[in-house]
């Protein structure tokens, strides 16, 4: 019979860039004891999201964060928003540019990522943060 | 014992802009008796957009739109999709850069925002639409 | 009472563009009985992408592309990884920039879709390529 159960994930932040937590997922999935079903991620916060992105070669990390730098430029003199430092708006845009939520489905006891795949909390304030995750799992 | 149930919201909007609904999701959830579970919103539209954003400053939500108007140019030449006027195609580029979808799990009644998260249908055409999204709960 | 069902999508693609897959969806749905629930997509790729855009017009697909182009250079010489090609860190971008999940309702047995959305792969690399897709489907 189908069960859920719901988690929450924390995230230490050391600034810009991608943290992986794949296997704090695979791993709360494991012990649920779940073999089939669906895995859904919120992510509770405004200046940061959640990515599914290539776990092999770090340097594509490296770029999407240079690529993102460029596209939203910090304390860009278009913004008014400008109260919590240079950071704080384009954090917002690049939130609004990807995402804050993933649903990964389960199968056979394995998170249904493609090899390539891992799951990232990209932080895009400049300084530490602690980012939660809300984790609904769903199966049988 | 787990169920379901499912909704339409209809958002009238006036113009391009965000348009905060977190108030109608959290009645129609405390209204469900369900007190644990998941709520997945979908748009069915191809020219606005649902996004989690910052519901403190409004310069947030018009710092977001005045980025969009320059990263996504109206009447771009680039375009050839011009019948329905300089802003149609430029809405559903800025769909395909935000989202459609949104999944947020509910936790002892409670929806599973963060503090300063609000949940906002994004307007992308310049003339009043109604729009409509559906939403599943699931819980218990 | 709710029950799920578990599938993979394989989709062919053949360069860049966008490859629509709603009436394999639909089958799906329709084949299994179940009438009122939830699908979750989920791409098993970091450099494609799932879109719900426009069926109407084929001109809307071309001009996403070619917005995506001008704005995601290939060969960008900010990128540092190039092994792959000039189309690789490029895709991994325009996957960020859009998703590789959806979640879409199901009601009386009707997929969820506005009378002109239609779910697509979004194909970000130049050759040929078999893409996985994870579905799961909640309801009863």
């Amino acid at each position: 019979m189908l069960r859920q159960t719901l988690h929450e994930f924390r995230i230490s932040t050391r600034g810009r860039g991608l943290y992986e937590f794949t296997q704090q997922v695979v791993g709360w999935v494991a012990n649920s004891g779940i073999r089939d079903g669906l895995v859904t991620l919120h992510l509770r916060h405004t200046s940061a999201s959640l990515v599914i992105q290539e776990n092999a070669d770090p340097d594509v990390r490296r770029d999407l964060e240079a690529f993102f730098t460029r596209l939203v430029p910090d304390g860009d003199p278009l913004f008014i928003h400008t109260a919590e430092g240079e950071d704080d708006m384009s954090a917002h845009i690049r939130t609004a540019l990807t995402a804050v939520n993933l649903s990964i489905p389960v199968h056979q006891g394995v998170l249904g990522l493609g090899t390539w795949q891992g799951v990232y909390l990209w932080e895009h304030r400049s300084s530490p943060h602690s980012r939660k995750v809300m984790a609904h799992l769903l199966g049988e």
